[in-house]
């Protein structure tokens, strides 16, 4: 039998719709990983009666709940006070969380304002979780049946503890067996186009398929079993791989988490000591932005001109065919740059088109490299933004298939 | 006194964290704006013991439940069962909800499957709603304290059902005075610090407020009570953004939505035809990236040079004071793109100061301007991205404060 957890999310800012509470999502992924079963989404607003309330209800019917938000230093700020009246341990001092808000300030070299102070008391019996990239430290603790952990409400914070600390803790204190998710990422290829690759494949008792289409890349989810064997699960997931095909460029859970598209990309690069030089067009400084600490991308260039005027590109006529262009501008870039890699990223289609939700954009692609010239064509359509994000994806991805040996 | 809402949506996909809940927060905002009170959002799987309780549960607390998920053919759709069994009402034959399934079908020149039947199978006093857009249609009643609502979780068929229909039926069962949500958004000063602004302020009877600390900006939140006399709304939020001061860039809620940072500045620069030089280097072509499709933004630069070398800005010698340069570059720009304005963003910083999220890097930004140039010197913190995207922002904060007035 499974443990039972629930999610809990704290503020007015979800509760009257301002924010879309996707930190129960994140947190709920994460206990379906650890095996857990999900029973339970609540998030109410900041009032004392309703948060003593429900911390009283889930405490006789979860093993566990992670709660988000109310640990902030203002006013509004409850939850350590509705844990307090709910379970009857009154508020502590703790010094190790009070040091630590206090490093928080020091490190910036901020005064810290009297009102961080309350951040430091906690439930008597509360175990406090450092947070090292705000103020609000986190805490948790047993009530009754539950074991309640609170993590702030910011995204970033609260990942990050969850990740570092949380996470370990829970699989100590819950020790089943936990499924094995694997997830196969891909770009360059839609849901149901790989629901369609694997339409014959023979699924193996008790695995379940997932997918998930991120705002960056397609995930392919496949749930093994606590106990599957081994061997079986590498071959399981090769096949389907293949079946996917070049799409695919990161596996994670197998062996090692490889990490998004980016990353995959770095650690490549990194460990070969390349370099790179960019020209942006469609994508306009975003995928430079996303490369920010990467120390191989050494030169960036934000050309604008196509926008501007009627369809061509500082002084080359037509529309049409721009591929051979992006070639040329390579090479060149690279032969300036004395690069390594050097990756340019043409568009063709009129402001209107790029503005326009229903209309296409055509992404041209080339990627001067020490063995020559390898380019794509592809299709960018939808919002503004999903084009831009588009264009500077389908752009590192050429770089990225170059460096698995993925390119045709 | 208000009525008190509540949200509750259904289904695995959201418990177990595979779709984030925005329905949860679009319904929570219509509802807002239509006076309600909005106390709790509940999610739960398809488990039929788990809705029948939580029906119950809703019934006794809320005035008005609006419910999303579970109206679907298949077997694990089970709102209908679940309402019925809790509520006591046998589930009858609604014949004009099953003409309406059957025309949807109709019109798409479809067979309709025999499973869909059971979407005609609504509790004995439910009021069925039609669904335009697909075949699950909805249904509302009334069971103890509270008037259920129940729409499909397609967001695309939920928001239309909403606005087309469910939304006139609640003013007229509901019709209370709503409240007016005032928001002021402002950049560069945190929670804490408005807090102390504002700690001296003799808040009328009724006013709520609230903070919300979002990625891009800080938000002050002035609920003030339906009735409240317009004049005194008027000079009490005028009176708040005074004593926040020049950080306050945009105030939603009293006249018009203005907008986030980006908007309120492109809506100055496209009202006069302004246009914009850019040299980014902290950002590193994320706020080029953010301006995409904004006309005015006529050049851009990103300088990757700082943190490749020792300290020096392409042969400027020495790290300290970087605003006479940034001052010089941004006057040089100007003149060179013939643009109005030109924004210089340096700083200054190791590249491990930028990466390491203890340490602080000092961002100069200069933008020239046809009156001269005005500058800023700030710090970042935080990690990489966060440092980036303070960079990006601030900069652009300072073409805004001179836009508005606001420079000293």
């Amino acid at each position: 039998m499974k443990p039972l957890a629930e999610i809990f999310s704290q503020g007015e800012e979800i509760v009257c719709g301002q924010t879309v509470d996707s930190n129960a999502a994140w947190l709920s992924q994460q206990l379906v990983e650890l095996g857990f079963t999900l029973k339970r989404h609540t998030a109410v607003g900041d009032n004392l009666e309703d948060l003593v309330a429900l911390f009283t209800e889930i405490a006789e019917r979860a093993d566990c709940c992670i709660c988000t938000g109310g640990l902030g230093p203002t006013i509004d700020d409850l939850t350590a006070e509705a844990v307090s009246t709910a379970s009857g341990q009154p508020l502590q001092f703790d010094a190790q969380a009070f040091a630590e808000i206090q490093q928080y300030y020091a490190r910036r070299n901020r005064v810290m304002p009297e009102a961080n102070r309350k951040q430091a008391m906690l439930p008597q019996s509360a175990v406090s979780i450092d947070n090292a990239y705000g103020t609000a430290p986190g805490f948790a603790l047993q009530f009754k049946r539950c074991w309640f952990v609170f993590l702030p409400g910011v995204p970033s914070e609260m990942k990050q503890m969850f990740t570092a600390l949380v996470r370990r803790q829970l699989l100590q204190r819950f020790p089943q067996q936990p499924d094995c998710l694997v997830t196969l990422r891909s770009i360059g290829i839609g849901e149901s186009a790989i629901q369609q690759c694997l339409a014959n494949f023979a699924w193996p008792d008790g695995v379940q398929l997932g997918f998930r289409a991120a705002p960056d890349e397609v995930q392919t989810k496949l749930l093994f079993p606590g106990g599957f064997p081994e061997a079986h699960k590498q071959t399981c997931v090769a096949d389907i791989a293949e079946r996917i095909g070049t799409y695919v460029f990161a596996i994670d859970g197998l062996n090692e988490q490889q990490g998004d598209l980016l990353e995959v990309v770095a650690s490549a690069m990194s460990a070969k000591r390349y370099s790179l030089a960019l020209l942006e067009t469609a994508s306009q400084g975003l995928l430079a932005g996303k490369c920010l600490g990467r120390e191989w991308l050494t030169s960036v260039e934000v050309n604008l001109d196509w926008g501007r005027n009627t369809g061509s590109w500082s002084g080359i006529a037509g529309a049409g065919d721009l591929q051979p262009i992006a070639k040329v501008w390579a090479e060149q870039l690279k032969a300036r740059e004395q690069t390594v890699f050097a990756l340019v990223q043409l568009y063709s289609g009129s402001a209107e088109d790029y503005s326009d939700k229903d209309k296409t954009i055509v992404l041209y692609n080339a990627l001067a490299t020490p063995t020559g010239v390898v380019s794509t064509k592809l299709n960018a359509h939808g919002t503004l933004k999903h084009k831009q994000n588009q264009a500077a994806l389908l752009a590192l991805d050429l770089l990225r298939r170059y460096l698995q040996n993925k390119c045709h």
